[in-house]
């Protein structure tokens, strides 16, 4: 932790990411290019988000399991856009135990080809399905420019993987995945994200549809920060994963899968934080408060430690995870920035005079100054403090609200279009034709985001080519 | 699931091993040679394991992070032993993003060396001390012979490192972490493991002194379940991870690892399996019990229902894991059955003649037959099935350490030591000569598994050679 400020967010956006992840020790840069090293805080961050997924998951009656790191190079090729569309960015093993291999073994950039010929082999019966598996794991893509958390060569993430006996189950199965991560970025990250529909160019390489949630930055960029994609028959005929139905016929399953990485951290760090540091989500927080004790002599020492602890013990009974930070070698003003660098949302400061009076102060991380200040009685601090981690996850995401809606633009016309993606997201009639999404990503670096659910009835015209359209787009420029 | 039976256990144990982790759906073969798949009911089982491990980390200090999963063949050379260790079995990735890597990576065999390239960065001051990580992961060890869960290419596990001011810090973390996995095997997994240290020959390529738990599974063969390292400052010199003492000095740290995998599982299986398939500690266990209706007509089948959900959610309120088989395109037969295969603690049968009597069936999986039924009224039943657990949990660790203590001797020779390691293990004096250790090995297949920890003022003469010996060691056929 360095006492240097960070580069202002307006300076270098890009610049102030970086230095922000590494001061906060979230992560760090691992000694192989393009390889990130997870530290202990970026971890906790993570365990909170799996906890909160994996709650959601098993509640719409998924299991997790384990599949292979390592994938036949052949089995990539059983599907043929799911191979054009990962071939480039895959690390393969050629040795093994000092051999050659002979046929060589790519370390798995998604698990679909590996775990749909484990499904052949399971899958007999209508009776054997669904089959609702989730898998937590790391894959590999070899990207060439990385960034921390955002893009990385290794990474961490979860891949559902299902299969159904119907299209519609399949179907109804991708959007309610989806359902879930929307819940999650909105409900537990604070994040006000857009789901909808990725255009036919943008989805994942073997998909029929590819769905998404799309988040606003704060330099009004995007982030795609999960996606669930409906598979068809595609991977189910590639890997012959075939049931017989109730009338005794094969059929071949219907399949979905559906991915959410550590990329969501990244998404947390650009939606909240601001020049001082990291502002974390109460609800996803390793640490939600911070008890810092105030004290300048010896005698001091004791009384103060002695109301720290008891504060402590009764935050942590009600489930608070709160941490005292009783480091005698920094001042309490570098614990402050410390932990405002690290974004706990709530600080707690307790000192002689606090004790005498039988109260504290509490500086809330999203509002800084006086404005987020308060003392309040010792006396019913635990219900105070859940109170106020509640109103800080709702301000946090009525703010990033805000700030996305303040961002979103109807440009009247294309000209506008091509001026208002430059800082922010064009809403626009869209006629899908990949020449006019190409001319645009040609002309303003922005690209589809997704089509969003709910539009009904809806008819207009394409903002580039003026033909008929039936849906809104969202364009922007995206990470 | 089969109807088959298992082949028997005296008949053919590894035979018995295989089918079972195959019936019971805890595993499949992987269709890349030596690899697994765990099957979500095995997975369930791991998280079981991972949280009360993790508990018992997070109890003693410790954090996880994450490193990453590629390390460059360089980091491997930087310490002689452990290179010499791990090198026959690394997959090696030489291909990256379609080109020919400059330096090849290997798959982490596990993580000493780019862990240590990272601790070198982070430690500076003895402030920064002891470092106490830990990581949740896969790695890849390019085995010849594989077996579920005991031995295969890609495993999963969990691996501590930490680093530490003094060498004495150090041997206690390792004493402690020890003691960690001897608590975890015996009061989670109810397998009277054996604490103590191994041979220098049978110690981790790169550790001063290797401690182990180990297990005596039903063939009375030794499986080694977990280990912990205490390595000196080999790691830290080849890294340089320093340090400023107290006093401005720089110094070299001290650095210990630990390991428990998969293979627990393994080690669960064959202590407490038996002729009808697994049998799994209540603590562990994904599903404690397994609640069966019985009913013959429509009729009956809407009383029993009504039954059993209220008895679900009765048991479901008070923590109990269960679940409840209301398929009916089987016989309530094949359920028993299929739930003796899966080892599930408890099974509670209930028909329209317990509703009448406001009672329940209760079948124990560890005592077949008549000795493990009764009959016990609904009223107060979750209290009941919580004490019966915990009755479980502690019969099966009697029933193993009975077990173990039957088949450990003390010979009287070596000519006895030779006979008794042929169903058992010797607990003999050892003079702690590599040679005699090679010539009981040459003889009996039998290596050195460990010297227990409380030898006090022990002297005697070592079995092979006669010389003077200070301590006792098992010698044991291992897994």
């Amino acid at each position: 932790m360095s006492e240097d400020k960070l580069t202002p967010r307006k300076e270098d956006f890009s610049e102030w990411y970086n230095q922000l992840v590494l001061r906060s020790e979230l992560a760090d840069y691992a000694p192989v290019r393009g390889c990130m090293v997870v530290r202990p805080y970026g971890w906790a961050l993570w365990e909170n988000m799996q906890a909160a997924l994996d709650r959601r998951f098993k509640e719409t009656g998924h299991v997790n399991a384990a599949f292979p790191l390592l994938i036949p190079m052949s089995f990539l090729e059983k599907e043929k856009e799911h191979v054009e569309g990962f071939s480039p960015e895959l690390a393969v093993v050629t040795i093994g135990g000092g051999e050659k291999l002979e046929e060589p073994l790519v370390i798995r950039p998604t698990s679909e080809t590996i775990i749909g010929s484990m499904y052949s082999k399971w899958i007999k019966s209508y009776r054997d399905l669904p089959v609702l598996i989730n898998q937590w794991g790391n894959v590999v893509r070899w990207e060439l420019r990385t960034r921390l958390f955002l893009r990385t060569l290794e990474f961490y993430w979860q891949e559902g993987h299902t299969a159904h006996a119907t299209e519609q189950e399949a179907r109804e199965e991708t959007m309610r995945m989806l359902g879930v991560y929307a819940d999650f970025a909105i409900n537990e990250g604070a994040i006000p994200v857009i789901p909808g529909v990725k255009s036919q160019s943008e989805k994942f390489a073997g998909a029929n549809m590819s769905t998404t949630i799309e988040a606003m930055m704060g330099d009004t960029r995007a982030l795609q920060s999960g996606t669930s994609h409906f598979l068809g028959q595609n991977f189910a005929k590639a890997f012959n994963i075939q049931f017989l139905d109730e009338s005794n016929t094969l059929k071949y399953a219907w399949t979905t899968s559906w991915g959410l990485s550590m990329r969501v951290i990244g998404a947390i760090i650009m939606t909240h934080g601001d020049d001082q540091g990291l502002i974390l989500p109460p609800r996803l927080a390793p640490i939600q408060a911070v008890i810092v004790p105030i004290f300048k002599s010896v005698a001091e020492t004791k009384t103060v430690i002695e109301t720290v602890k008891r504060v402590e013990a009764e935050l942590k009974a009600v489930g608070i995870r709160c941490k005292v930070d009783d480091r005698t070698e920094v001042t309490p003003g570098f614990k402050f920035n410390d932990w405002e660098m690290r974004g706990v949302p709530l600080r707690i400061e307790i000192g002689p005079k606090d004790v005498e009076k039988g109260s504290v102060a509490l500086a809330r991380r999203d509002k800084p100054g006086r404005e987020g200040k308060s003392f309040i009685p010792q006396a019913g601090l635990a219900g105070m403090v859940s109170n106020l981690l509640v109103d800080i996850q709702k301000s946090l995401l009525e703010r990033a609200t805000a700030f996305r809606d303040d961002h979103i633009f109807d440009p009247k016309d294309y000209t506008e279009l091509k001026d208002v993606v430059q800082n922010g997201w064009a809403y626009s009639y869209w006629c899908e034709s990949p020449i006019c999404e190409a001319k645009v990503k040609e002309d303003t670096k922005a690209t589809t985001r997704c089509m969003p659910l709910d539009q009904k009835d809806a008819h207009g015209k394409c903002i580039v080519c003026g033909e008929a359209a039936t849906r809104k787009v969202y364009f922007a420029r995206a990470y």
